[in-house]
């Protein structure tokens, strides 16, 4: 019988109790299978226990704290210390990301954070071991599941404030909901999976999202008519040699396989040449799903998986990437409106694909899908646009995602 | 700079050459991830190389020859050499899997076989490691591109003929499609998911399956207007403390994960209580893909994860499961025929759903949906129908896969 494999656990809000008790149930048959039994040997909350001591008692530490400090400074020092380290805090590596896996290759510890990204499906784990062979084109990802509820919801009719409502009255969403609404959230597992997908370090501030607080009931019955999905999608792809990396809502075509994904779900679509694509999916971060892959990192840790990503590549960072748009524009419904538009948009190079003029009283809405065009050229287009009295409100627009491989 | 990790190679076909050219491509990259290079030592064809000589030089053999014999052999005498060892086979694995698992256990050998179900989707992978912390209660899958295929262009109007027909073409079947058709390459990959999931030793004997040959074109107009899909389904679940593997034609309703996957796609749903539900997808077995999985389990084996399955545990197999049938009775439009039928169903404990009678002239149709019944039950119902004048050719019969999770 070997020793026991002991667990520092840092963090015992509604993860790190639901991990506590996953590891109590599932103790005798993880040793069945890898000849050791996993036991926590000591807790650090707020209110009890010392870092110290529960590092002295460890092997692993599992960190499920979330935020900042004092997450990172007890990492590092338990790296510092020789011990393995098991995170699910998507804050710490998105910003700190760096630090941590350096100075894990540096001490050759074990290191997994599969929790971080997309709660229990396990996509660290495809882009680190799965696909480390394939050269990865590109990753578009549903990676907030509280934003994806209420885009499911609005698309079956809600408002923004009664979806949101709801996903507070059933937990998907916190009291504030501003980190997942503005994309932010997602932002932080974009630059984490676009680090492990194409090697080069990806800072949270590195990545530009926009979120769905500006989304309209319009824009979910204009999906609905043309068949097309409306998600917050982060995406991070190869391009001219560079990366680019953004959170963005965006219009999918019907066959995409993110845009059958509905409800409080995750789910990664990993392109590349030699597999055309691979598709994930499940349920977001609940609390026990993202137990669950704390334990699923714990278990690789004690298979001798776990390396820390390899020392960064360095990649430019794309700002300015082409992309098809819709463009909703509010016009006052009167002769000359249309051809003055497409005047401004033909001189910004902005080539049109569909246009549907709707009148509505004395107001019409146009509703336009470009074909790929910078987002820059889009905007200076759209700035000229706003200062024509037609136009009466803000012009929104959003990202079209088309099919690639037919 | 470390030595290279040198493999011998046993098979040179489609996936044997694209592995090749695969390995050239990324060994630089592999490289500088891992430390150490991986070459190619030594390849063995039909017509060319000496087993013996190509082990000796070799730290890891790669198998993709196929088949039974001699793949089972060169494989037990790699490992009993103390060998690492890659697979792609799913007859060998399928077959003589616990023959390998032991002996790679004994000599504490790497082994990893991730190509050999579902091509470049991750799911032997999922479910050794990511969910290795998790009781799975369930897996669906569809794990034959092939009929996948057929389905998919019989669902948009194609006869069983035509679409199989077109499948060769595109070289998406084998000139003798029985293999796939049957049902049998989806039994053997799901007598390896079965073991992974539920470490009972499931041979691809003891998997009962049923293929698409006898489906017919009707079966798909009437999943058309239900908006279920049809599609070949696996399925491995545990069950009254037993464990139930089987391949069958099912109907699945609309928002199943793999309702929407088509084309010659693989895709695998594994339930558990912890995590709900993750589904991968991707393209089945192409050659590149293939080649694509083979090569990272080569990278695996570097990492120092791909230890073998743990030793058996013995679960009694079940053979007779209930579920929802749909049942599809060609009668003549008489009177008392309905009435007649309901009676020989109600006296088996067979109890109805749904039914739609449909004239078509002198003879009707008869579909129906029963609620949960074991298969015994309803095949003993229609061995009484079947000997009523009425009824004008063999009854159909098809699963129907319900929604659990809402």
């Amino acid at each position: 019988m070997s020793e026991p494999l002991r667990i520092g656990l840092l963090g015992h809000g509604t993860v790190g109790a639901a991990f506590a008790e996953l590891l109590d149930e599932r103790a005798e048959e993880i040793e069945r299978f890898n000849g050791r039994a996993p036991v926590i040997t000591g807790v650090l909350t707020r209110s009890r226990g010392e870092f110290a001591e529960i590092l002295d008692d460890a092997d692993l530490i599992v960190e499920v704290m979330g935020g900042i400090e004092p997450a990172r400074t007890y990492l590092l020092e338990a790296i510092r210390a020789g011990r393995d380290v098991v995170s699910a805090n998507k804050q710490l590596l998105s910003q700190h990301g760096e630090e941590l896996f350096e100075l894990a290759r540096e001490q050759d510890v074990r290191l997994r954070f599969e929790a971080a990204v997309a709660g229990a499906v396990p996509v660290v784990r495809l882009l680190e071991e799965s696909l480390a062979a394939t050269p990865i084109e590109r990753i578009h990802g549903i990676v907030n599941g509280t934003t994806n509820y209420i885009l499911s919801e609005m698309a079956r009719g809600s408002t923004y404030p009664e979806a949101l409502a709801q996903a507070q009255r059933l937990g998907y969403a916190e009291a504030d909901p501003s980190d997942d609404v503005s994309g932010r959230d997602a932002a932080a597992k974009m630059a984490i999976l676009a680090r492990l997908a194409f090697g080069a370090p990806v800072h949270l501030e590195d990545v530009p999202y926009e979120g769905i607080e500006q989304l309209q009931s319009d824009d979910l019955e204009y999906a609905r008519e043309l068949g097309l999905g409306l998600k917050l999608i982060g995406t991070a792809e190869r391009r001219d040699g560079g990366l680019s990396v953004r959170v963005y809502p965006a219009f999918l075509y019907a066959g995409h396989p993110l845009s059958s994904v509905s409800g409080p779900f995750n789910a990664v679509t990993v392109e590349s040449e030699a597999i055309t694509e691979i598709t994930m999916s499940g349920p977001g971060a609940g609390g026990l799903q993202t137990a669950s892959a704390v334990l699923g990192d714990v278990v690789s840790v004690m298979t001798g998986g776990a390396r820390p990503p390899a020392p960064p590549l360095q990649l430019r960072l794309l700002e300015d990437v082409p992309s098809a748009f819709y463009l909703h524009l509010d016009v006052t419904d009167e002769p000359g409106v249309l051809a003055a538009v497409t005047r401004v948009l033909g001189e910004h190079d902005v080539s049109i694909r569909s246009v549907v003029q709707r009148g509505l009283g004395e107001r019409a809405r146009l509703v336009m899908v470009t074909h790929s065009v910078p987002e820059s050229r889009l905007r200076a287009a759209i700035a000229e646009l706003e200062r024509f009295e037609f136009v009466r409100s803000t012009p929104r627009t959003i990202c079209v995602i088309e099919e690639e491989f037919v």
